[in-house]
């Protein structure tokens, strides 16, 4: 099938285009080049030295003889040119990952916080607006976040996006009905993922556009099974305070000797999902869409939950180095429990990636060979949530 | 106090400045006249004939002795000149009314759809960015919409924004628990206030902000005590296909006789306030704040509620005019019950003002006196919602 990928040069993007290529899809990549701005704007950079698109793009012809189309511009901002693309090249599919993705970096100032809101629900918008006015139907794969839940209910596992209740009527009988989960965003950038959830629903209704949602955990791990086949391929993997996600960043402070760095108690519980299992299941919802007339599709896409004092446990006694218990610069509970249902994915087939010694050993080993492209003065988390 | 009105030059935002002024609040006005550009745009006028924002506040001086400041930016993209107003000021309040405010205008294509996401969401980011840049402890009042419920629940009268669920536990326990009343917007327009909901949700929680939700059902009726007091400060009235409310063109359509237009069978029962209690609802919101660490305060500010068939009868049966039922351009239920909760304002002394035909009369009289301003072909409802 066709498949439009916005966002296509970013961490889940990339890995995402190329894996979808191999397993011949024809690709089409959207980006404006966001994340590479920002790294300018923290003065940091990726760990890895990822190339620039054109690069990628030709070694990927080179390796697999496929090629992958690239447009320059903003989903966010220019309107004409999504709508001509659509037109024009006519994808099946959209992979929608064209959102400012870091939570940290959404509370760092109202500058950010601003940009967020802007860019997230813009981008959002724009796209369904213009697969409306396109009159094609196409299918809309967008990536979420595991955090529109907020951080789980007491004695419930959380279910796939839609949850049963039961409300008193006037005369006091029980009725029952299914509603969209309850949100509970912890930063700015969750808080644009529960609005575009009403923009999903709002479309779904209105203009009968098909949508899968997909809830993602936290993703760990570098690289694919595409991005290791060639240097010029390798994914970017970040490390610094706000956009290195909690397991790799533990896994490149253990390669370079740098405490782990846990806030507040450490008893906050996440759920996680490897970047091959990332790209395995946008794969598994663009085969499987849902049909003409159903409701939103929502997928928890995550493998497993664990507290984060666990895993520097785990790393620690790995590689020895040592855990610094530092104060939470987020504004949330100290400890949670989290029980999350993943029902859909392994009923498509998902053979989930587990945490594995020899898996962490595969991020240390690109966190030791790049240990000299590392400022450690970027490890810490500097954005305060007030 | 002082009240800083943003949207202060609108049909509900004009009144209710006025209103405040002369209950002795300090009030400043911020807009961006963006409601009569779109006059402009869609070659319409509002039928009473309104006068400039300026020559508005010098008749209010010499009416009333009192000043009103007045700033023309859009704040929704002008962050800077918002922070400095806030932070030279200091207002204690600000109400929030600078919104694009028709649900049929949302619709009309995608040009109108992008606009209303972009300035409503973006505005009221700004507006609590804002706020917690200032460090100030100022109360937010905000115009919602009944229509972030939906068209309601089949034996349950409406709560005040938040609804006490059961769900089930894993165990097979019920579990009570209360949210924010599940949303069903019927519109963009419609959907911006639930994206509204949930940007006063987070900074409620993260930054302590006060936040005041009224969610009002449709206004009617034109005048208030002071909008009457001199000609130069009449409030407009709008009777078009896209701006006009249902009640208030069933009034001028009676007044130049035309065919009352009830889309459908006119069986879809809406919640309705008049202009009059509208302004005093803001006073009363404004003057009985959420204390610090209060949750979203969320009121209902409507008064009855009424089939529009049985509205359109009403008027029939007094001026003798016909009624035409033409196709619903809007993608809704054809009837639909509603019974909605008020009993917060009635708690604080609000005294409706009920459907009646001498102030049927008063609207009458208005459409009367300005019917050669009437531009018959902007009647008709255009936009359809597909």
């Amino acid at each position: 099938m066709k498949v439009l990928i916005l966002g296509g040069d970013g961490f889940c993007g990339w890995p995402t285009s190329l894996h979808l290529s191999d397993a011949g899809h024809e690709v089409t990549i959207v980006d404006n080049l966001s994340r590479r701005k920002i790294d300018i704007e923290l003065e940091c950079e990726s760990l890895t030295p990822i190339k620039s698109v054109g690069e990628r793009l030709v070694a990927w012809k080179e390796v697999s003889g496929k090629d992958i189309n690239f447009h320059n511009f903003d989903v966010s901002k220019n309107y004409q040119r999504l709508v001509n693309l659509l037109t024009d090249w006519e994808p099946d599919a959209v992979v929608h990952f064209a959102e400012q993705r870091s939570a940290p970096y959404s509370m760092k100032s109202s500058v950010q916080k601003r940009y967020t809101v802007d860019n997230n629900l813009n981008a959002t918008n724009n796209l369904l607006s213009a697969i409306a006015d396109s009159g094609q139907d196409i299918h809309v794969v967008h990536l979420g976040t595991m955090g529109v839940y907020g951080y789980g209910t007491a004695g419930m596992a959380i279910p796939e996006g839609y949850l049963k209740i039961k409300t008193e009527s006037d005369d006091g009988n029980l009725i029952e009905s299914e509603i969209l989960y309850p949100v509970n965003p912890g930063s700015i950038y969750h808080m644009t993922k529960t609005q575009d959830q009403l923009l999903f629903q709002f479309f779904n209704k209105n203009d009968g556009t098909r949508v899968t949602d997909l809830h993602q955990g936290i993703v760990w791990g570098t690289q694919t099974k595409q991005t290791k086949l060639d240097i010029r391929l390798i994914n970017r993997f970040d490390y610094d305070g706000d956009y290195g996600t909690v397991l790799n960043r533990f896994l490149m402070q253990s390669a370079v000797d740098y405490p782990l760095t846990v806030h507040g108690s450490g008893g906050q519980t996440r759920a996680f999902i490897h970047i091959q299992d990332t790209v395995k299941c946008v794969q598994l919802a663009l085969e499987n869409p849902p049909q003409k007339d159903d409701r939103v599709q929502i997928m928890n896409q995550m493998t497993e939950t664990h507290r984060v004092r666990d895993l520097a446990k785990k790393i620690a006694d790995i590689s020895g180095v040592k855990i610094d218990y530092i104060s939470n610069p987020r504004n949330e509970a100290d400890e949670n429990d989290l029980f999350v249902k993943n029902d859909h994915f392994l009923a498509l087939g998902l053979e989930p990636t587990t945490l594995d010694a020899g898996l962490f050993d595969e991020v240390s080993d690109i966190a030791k060979k790049y240990v000299d492209r590392c400022d450690r003065s970027k490890i810490p988390c500097v954005s305060l949530w007030r």
